[in-house]
């Protein structure tokens, strides 16, 4: 089904049953592409499980699909979780979070750290945002979108996690390039830091729970460019070992 | 000089000599730094030349400062060349620009393509953003951004280089993982399509010319985003080599 337009639904999918997707879906559907009963679409859920439909009704606000055919997308076998402390500037946060989906990370949580700015956290607006770049880019597994941590909740929540990276900018402190400990695994976990970088005690607590030191590059890059730096360049280890 | 304000000199640098800053950042410095007579700062030339630099006035329109010490900037060893058709969404060119700004390319060529989309060239605004980009990751080189380009224009311009790529999505045509095939190297080309992709006569010139076809992963990337993942697997390559 590689040509059929996609579309996101929040709840299950079963063979032969009728969904009805949200206003907004509809109204896409409906305005813009403007398809109608006896058009087929593929349906995810976000979380691999994806449908064939076809739609019954078309309306300005109301879209009906009967579902037929319901298969399970292949998981993937090497999954990033990104924590990054997001910045105050709102449209890098939604730039980094565009991107972070468009990459296929498995999880993004934003970290709550000493230098962080105030974050203005947009819970619904993200997962739009969240879900729009995962039609795009054509995936099944939408990334969990976690609540704001701080660095104490992230090392516990992760520390059962082998590869565990934390990236810093703190020159005096030993840290070995990234590109050299990433190597093609299961599943790995990475720390970005705020503008201001982390503070020596946040990376000291971090290293105690297991977490590596890495540097990301010779550049002083901006927060959310060194996730994606990190999210691309593991995809691009891993790349080709699905 | 590593705390030093730093600000961008489309000029000459010598040492002893006066130059006045350009209005912006003069009022910059004025206004937003309040730094006066008898402050120091860091001025680059964008081509490597770096100098420290003491003012001699500040005012909302005019900044002179006198030259001290003159250096240049070790060049780096290792140098992309990033060709891309630009999308038809401005902010989203804009943010290529400024990522691959970070990320230390060596040059930025916005191909025009078969299915490109009208672009609306905005060399002045664009320039100001490498140079806000540049002084941001703290860099001294600045990429040198072409005028568009056809393909036909690109290859030969790169013609010369050893490392060249092009990275397409036409699944029926083979492809080379990118990772696979970058190595640590001196000097590299790649070629990113517009968002309907390259056309297979233009994969096809390239190859003529010695371009390999890559890709850049499982994930259907956004123009921009599979710009900025090669520049940043590229630096991940390349790190701490130069």
């Amino acid at each position: 089904m590689p040509n059929l337009a996609r579309f996101y639904f929040n709840g299950k999918l079963i063979e032969n049953e009728t969904i009805t997707l949200d206003d907004a879906t509809a109204k896409h559907i409906w305005q813009v592409l403007r398809m109608e009963a006896g058009d087929e679409l593929r349906i995810t859920d976000g979380k691999g499980n994806v449908a064939v439909g076809t739609i019954r009704s078309a309306e300005r606000h109301r879209c009906d699909v009967v579902l037929q055919q319901v298969t399970l997308s292949e998981h993937k076998q090497h999954s990033l979780h990104l924590c990054v402390a997001f910045t105050k500037n709102n449209s890098r946060n939604e730039w980094l979070l565009e991107k972070a989906t468009e990459l296929g990370v498995a999880s993004i949580t934003p970290i709550s750290a000493a230098r962080s700015e105030k974050v203005h956290f947009r819970q619904e607006r993200w997962e739009k945002l969240l879900t729009s770049a995962l039609l795009q880019s054509q995936q099944d597994y939408m990334p969990e979108l976690s609540d704001m941590m701080t660095i104490a909740e992230v090392v516990k929540k992760f520390g059962h996690i082998k590869d565990k990276y934390i990236a810093h900018c703190i020159s005096e402190q030993p840290r070995t390039p990234f590109a050299e400990m990433l190597k093609p695994s299961s599943e790995t976990v990475i720390l970005i830091g705020p503008e201001g970088d982390f503070r020596f005690d946040e990376v000291s607590l971090c290293m105690d729970y297991g977490f590596k030191p890495v540097t990301l590059g010779n550049q002083r890059l901006r927060t959310e460019t060194a996730a994606i730096a990190a999210c691309a360049h593991f995809n691009m280890i891993n790349d080709g070992k699905d």
